[in-house]
């Protein structure tokens, strides 16, 4: 049995590690378009931010390593073409142009995204990056630390756009994000997303919300930014104007995918061609709490379902329990996290749903640097279920919404997890803790 | 309707709070021992050790509060007997010694503990203290201020005792710990405790185990403390031994109390008798993953069951969901925290189990300050079902340890919560949490 593995960072190498767990005789290649394996891509803001000088700490595992366990990789290779009916994939190895053919028994496709870069007037000056692969983190380090580099522009404030302002901050930029919406970081409510800006704001970030990026003013380099309201001063540009699955390639194979272009998977990862599987980002993935199929690019959904992915090419029969999009971002001395559904996500689905938004605290006024949790939970009215939860604050956030997480997995109500015994301790937690105040706040 | 409580900390006010709330023309009478209310008495650690200052902190509300809510509050006054025939107890009032009667239609039952002090040789000496109440804590501290003390002798090696070494410590005294058993904390495994005992011991802690104090030496202050294996200077000696329920009024009422004196109560605190409720640390606890009554005092429970009692006492009628035995401790740099069943307990009861212990980190090592955390699992074999879950390390446990008591509350196998959708961003955890590396190495 030979697998096939296009795309090598986390649900291909997900799946084909499971799959030489399960089954050590299995033939697997991977061809993966970059030049590195398996990495944590969410790290590289840290290291541009030089909190992380070393960018092999990205680097689960080596080429070298998959290959002592018997797998066969092939870097800066790309897939251009699947040919399901004759179980074959045509493969360009991107250093010689060298173009052939290979053939599987199963595939799994892993493909990720690609950055979204609309055709900006000046958008091929030089300093305009995006922040997708390690390639591109290592790339925009360097453009960073530049010499005379002062004013950095980013365009989008999504999870990507916000992490490079708090890395530019870091290195003492003047630092502009630039976004279209009335607010950043949309996957959150504005009641959460009103705490990130004024965070950002504190911070000396300039903030221009409901503006338009209208294209790039310089001579060779990036000079400035014009917008539908203004000029501004930029020798480093970030376009981070969010992520599109990485699928053109698919065109003409029958493999079917969704309007915006991911793969359509079922819960076992299968698409809708027989031994061909897909997962992460560039494949939907079932919402557990929204109960249907959802295209949230995160890399803990990548892992899990690769992971998965290579225990069914096994043979198993294994269904994924379901993302509920939980997804943390740290800005600046902030820490902001959500799970489930939001207010935005409700009404969209048309929920009969009640909001509670809290502020408490972290831990009791008796224990010294006690700081103020904010949360928001979305529940349904008639039922209390907890469908989704939010919150912003200083300290001891992301793991608080894991445990409004599991509840949600877990179909709880709001008056069930104000009752749950949580741990107190004076250090740590009040005697009602923060989730117990905001479920029990619900009415 | 007039409701009268005996014990104005944790639970008793809980529940006069609670029926005020639901009905504001209910006549409340509070009777509390001591000269304080409603306070957090976790938190006296570190009022001893000063990094809280100020022991109003600890107070919840004051006196004049709770009088403001229409609640009648008599403070040094000790109900000494309880005759649910007449609906009367008798009280006396612990400044002018009157005795006098006063009748209820409703009783709440809330009167904590008492410090287990065994009859030792020479314990009337000066400078050996406990610590109960919020008077405790300042006497301790009172004392531990004082000229010359240097050499503190903790007897007991449990929570108090614990957090009390870590206050000592702070105060740059020479810290002992002599405990009867030959670990310390024993509602953790060993596991666990080894992690502990390290902690103490690298921060200069003395911890004599298997040793059994005899008495204390000294002329009119305590000089020494005797065990069976040797003698040690003392200028100032905890003794913090447990406690147990505070509830030697009851006798001959004809209310049921457990072997260890505590009352019993159903899931709704209802005694055996109509119309007298009980609650908190005098009381039984209904433990959910146990499915029986325990004895579990901590403040968790007490606030809970006590908002429940008040609620029930107004004419609802609702059961606690029950404990889990959830509880945190911070051991100097160390946080520890357990929920569930400990692998001690699933021996006693007999359950087919299966454990895991395992080392992972709050965070990748792509993000600064990686620190390790230990977690052990107790699951039941067959269903796989998490049963218990202990947890030591730097930062991040507590909050972790919550997220498997929501697991454990909601029944989740360790599957399940191994692949539940939890929060990543390299900050705060890694793709795979430590919550998840732990529930998929149960084999």
């Amino acid at each position: 049995m030979k697998l096939i593995v296009i795309g090598g960072v986390a649900a291909g190498m997900s799946a084909a590690s499971k799959l030489k767990r399960m089954d050590k005789d299995a033939e697997i290649a991977v061809y993966e378009r970059g030049s590195f394996l398996s990495y944590g891509a969410c790290g590289l803001p840290y290291f541009v931010s030089g909190e992380n000088d070393d960018y092999t700490k990205m680097i689960a595992r080596t080429k070298e390593q998959f290959e002592s366990m018997g797998m066969d990789i092939f870097l800066r290779h790309e897939v251009v073409k699947v040919v399901p009916e004759k179980k074959q994939v045509m493969v360009r190895d991107l250093e010689t142009k060298r173009v052939f053919l290979d053939h599987y028994d199963k595939l799994m496709i892993a493909t990720g995204t690609s950055p979204i870069v609309p055709p900006f007037s000046g958008g091929n000056l030089k300093n305009i990056k995006v922040l997708k692969t390690l390639e591109d983190g290592i790339v925009l380090k360097e453009a960073a630390d530049g010499e005379g580099v002062q004013n950095v522009v980013i365009v989008g404030g999504g999870y990507i756009g916000i992490e490079a302002a708090e890395a530019m901050g870091h290195l003492g930029k003047n630092v502009r994000v630039i976004e279209l919406s009335d607010r950043i970081l949309r996957t959150f409510d504005k009641d959460i997303t009103d705490l990130a800006e004024s965070e950002l704001i504190r911070q000396g970030v300039y903030l221009n919300l409901n503006e338009k990026v209208l294209g790039f003013i310089g001579s060779e380099t990036v000079e400035k930014v014009q917008t539908d309201k203004g000029i501004y001063p930029a020798d480093l540009v970030l376009l981070s104007l969010g992520v599109k699955p990485a699928t053109g390639f698919l065109e003409g194979s029958g493999i079917l995918l969704s309007a915006n272009g991911a793969v359509l998977i079922d819960r076992e990862m299968r698409t809708n061609i027989p031994d061909v599987y897909a997962a992460g980002d560039c494949a939907v993935v079932y919402n557990k709490v929204m109960e249907e199929n959802a295209y949230i690019p995160l890399g803990t959904n990548a892992n899990k379902c690769g992971r998965i992915a290579g225990a069914n090419i096994a043979g198993s029969h294994t269904k994924y329990v379901g993302t509920l999009g939980s997804a943390a971002i740290k800005v600046f001395d902030f820490e902001l996290a959500r799970t489930g559904m939001s207010e935005e996500d409700a009404v969209r689905l048309r929920q009969d749903y009640t909001t509670v938004f809290v502020k408490s605290a972290d831990h009791p006024a008796y224990y010294p640097d006690q700081t103020p949790i904010w949360i928001k939970l979305i529940c349904d009215k008639r039922t209390r279920r907890i469908l989704g939860a939010q919150a912003a604050g200083n300290k001891g956030v992301v793991l608080r919404i894991d445990i409004f997480a599991v509840a949600i997995h877990a179909k709880m109500s709001a008056d069930e997890l104000g009752m749950t015994d949580l741990c107190y301790a004076p250090p740590f937690a009040g005697v009602w803790d923060a989730v117990h105040i905001a479920s029990n706040a619900v009415k």
